[in-house]
C-alpha cells in the first residue's frame, strides 16, 4: 500500500472528505511532524481542506480532575440529539509534553462513544507540533471540518493556560464543576468562571443532590457579579449528572441556543475572526523563529548569546539588542 | 533642570546608586517607554546596571482579589526585622492594561509603608512596555537592585497568566488563601497551589479562627498530594493576619530559611539561570516581530497576509508559510 504522506494532496483530501477514518487519521498525524517536508505537506493540504472548513460547532469543556470530562463528554455524544450529527472528540493536554500520560491517552475511557459510527476520538497532540498544542488543535479542527464533523469537542485538563487556548480555538466554552467536598481545592480560577458561557455542576444526583442546589446558588451569585460577555448573552448554571442524563437535554438546549443567538448577532463570526487573528500572529511568531534557527550564520551568534546570557554575564534584553543589530533582513 | 532622559548613562546610574528616589522612578519610567531613543538609553542604562544587580531576596506574592494582599505587603514591609533592609514593592497587573484600575494605583492602599525612608513602592507597569508587563517588571528589578534594593516583592493580582509571569521574575511564590466564605469561589487553581513555596491562610483571626484551622488541614492535605518542588523544600502552610500581625515572625523565618536552603543546594542560583534563559526567548520573540514589522517591505507583506487570514481567505500557517518564503536574512 503507498504510503498516506506520499498521495498527492487532492488524494489525501478526496479521501478524507469521502470519510476514511484512516486518512483522517493520517492526516492529523502528518500535521503533527516536525520534519520540513512532511511540514510543507500538511500546510498544502490544510490550505486545499481549509474551504471546506468552518461549518461546525466547536465546543470546549474544561473543569478540574474528577470533575467527569470524560463521562460527560461521552454522555453527551451518545446523547440522543446528537447521534444525527458527526461528533469529534480532541484534548489539549499539556501536560502530555511531559509524558505524563494523556487526557484520552485510556483506552478504556469513553469505551462506547468510541464505538459509535458517527464519532471520531483524537487523543491529545503530541505536543511534537511546531506550534504547540493548540496549533495542532486548530490544524485538526479544520481537517475534521473537512471530513464532515459538524460538533467539535475540545477537552481540557486545566493545566497551566490551556483552558485559554482551548477559549481560543472554540465557539462556545463549558465548565464543570463537582458539588461541595473540597471546594477550596477544585481550584478554579476565577478567570476560568468568567470565560466560561456555561457552568454546568455536575454529578449532581443521589446523596450530593442538596449540596448541588447550594452549589449552583453560590455559583449563580458568583456569575452575577462578572462583566457582561462579549457575546452579550448571561453565564448559565445547570445542575446535571453525567451518569444519570440530569440536564442534559438542558445543556443541548443552551448549547443550540447560544449558536442561534451567535449566529444572528454577529458574535459566533467575529469571535471567529479575531481568532484567525491570533492564530496568525503565534505562527509569525514560530516562523520568524524557523527563519533565524535555521540560518547557519545566525544559530552561531544565537547560540553565543544564549550562553552569555544564562552565565549572567550579558542582560537579556541587552543580548537581543545586539543579536538584532546584527541581523540583516535582504 | 536638565531632563533625566538626556543624562549621560554614566550619570543616570550614579544617580540611582547613590539613592535618589526620583532618579530611580524615572529610570523605570525611561524602560517603559516604547520610544525607539528612549528603547537604546535604557537599554545601555540596564546594561550598566546589570553588574550591580541579583543582590536582593525576589518575593512574589499572589492571592485571589479580597485575599488581603496589600495589607500582607504593608504588615510584612513594617514588621521590625525588615527596618533594616531596602525594600521595593512592585506589582504585576495585566489587567490595567485595559485600564481597568491597577493594584498599586489606589494611593490609598499602603499608606504606612508608602511613607517609609527604606521603602520603594511603583505602581504596576502601565503596559506600554514592548516585553508586556513580565518584561517591564524584570528591568524594574534590574534597577531596583542597582538601586540597593535587597528585598523585593513582587505583588500579582491574579489575572491570565499573571501567577506564572510573576514566578518566573522571582525566586520564592507565596499565596494568600482566606478561610471558608465561598471558597469554591476564591477561585485558586490548583497549578497555582502547585507552584507555591508558602501558602498563607491569611485572616486567621476573630471568628475566623476555627475555620482558619480547618482550611490549614484541608491545604495541607492537599499540598501533600503533589509532586515534590524542584526546590527540594516541602511548601509550608501558616495561619496569618495581617491586620493583628499573627504568624509574620513565622512567614519570615520561613522565607530566610528558603533563601538559605536554597542557596545552599545550589537551586537558587539554577532558577535564576532557567529564569534568564526564558527572559532571553521572549525577548528574542518581540525582538524579531520588531525587526520585521519595522521593515518598509515586510509591513505591506505582513498587512496583506493579515487582511486575508482575517478574512477566512488564508489559513494561518498557509500566510506564514507564504510570507516566510518571502523573507530573506541578509
Amino acid at each position: 500500500m503507498k504510503d498516506f504522506v506520499d498521495l498527492p494532496v487532492q488524494e489525501m483530501l478526496s479521501a478524507i472528505r469521502s470519510g476514511d477514518r484512516v486518512s483522517l487519521a493520517r492526516a492529523i498525524t502528518l500535521t503533527e511532524s516536525k520534519r520540513p517536508d512532511h511540514r510543507k505537506k500538511a500546510i498544502d493540504l490544510l490550505t486545499a481542506a481549509y474551504p471546506f472548513s468552518g461549518n461546525s460547532m466547536r465546543i470546549g469543556i474544561t473543569g478540574s480532575p474528577g470533575a467527569g470530562k470524560s463521562t460527560f463528554i461521552e454522555a453527551l455524544g451518545m446523547f440522543p440529539p446528537l447521534s444525527q450529527k458527526q461528533i469529534g472528540v480532541l484534548a489539549v493536554d499539556p501536560s502530555s509534553r511531559m509524558s505524563k500520560g494523556s487526557i484520552l491517552g485510556d483506552k478504556t475511557r469513553m469505551q462506547q462513544l468510541s464505538r459509535m459510527p458517527n464519532v471520531f476520538i483524537r487523543p491529545s497532540a503530541s505536543g511534537n507540533h511546531l506550534g504547540g498544542v493548540a496549533a495542532a488543535t486548530r490544524e485538526s479542527i479544520i481537517l475534521l471540518e473537512a471530513a464532515g464533523f459538524n460538533t467539535i469537542l475540545v477537552e481540557t485538563v486545566g493545566v497551566g493556560q490551556s483552558e485559554t487556548d482551548v477559549y481560543d480555538i472554540t465557539d462556545i466554552f463549558l465548565l464543570l464543576l463537582i458539588p461541595g467536598a473540597g471546594d477550596e481545592l477544585q481550584g478554579i480560577k476565577r478567570g476560568i468562571m468568567e470565560m466560561a458561557d456555561g457552568i454546568l455542576i455536575n454529578k449532581s444526583d443521589g446523596s450530593n443532590q442538596e449540596r448541588a442546589q447550594l452549589a449552583k446558588v453560590e455559583v449563580e451569585r458568583a456569575v452575577h457579579l462578572f462583566q457582561a460577555k462579549p457575546s452579550g448573552l448571561p453565564t448559565w448554571v445547570l445542575n446535571i449528572s453525567a451518569t444519570t442524563g440530569l440536564g442534559l437535554d438542558t445543556v443541548w438546549q443552551q448549547i443550540e441556543h447560544y449558536f442561534q443567538e451567535t449566529t444572528a448577532s454577529g458574535y459566533l463570526q467575529s469571535r471567529r475572526t479575531e481568532q484567525r487573528e491570533k492564530w496568525f500572529r503565534e505562527a509569525l511568531h514560530d516562523g520568524l523563529l524557523q527563519i533565524i534557527t535555521s540560518h547557519p550564520q545566525y544559530t552561531e551568534l544565537l547560540s553565543n548569546a544564549l550562553r552569555d546570557v544564562v552565565s549572567g554575564q550579558t542582560l537579556p534584553p541587552t543580548a537581543i539588542s545586539t543579536l538584532m543589530a546584527n541581523i540583516r533582513l535582504a
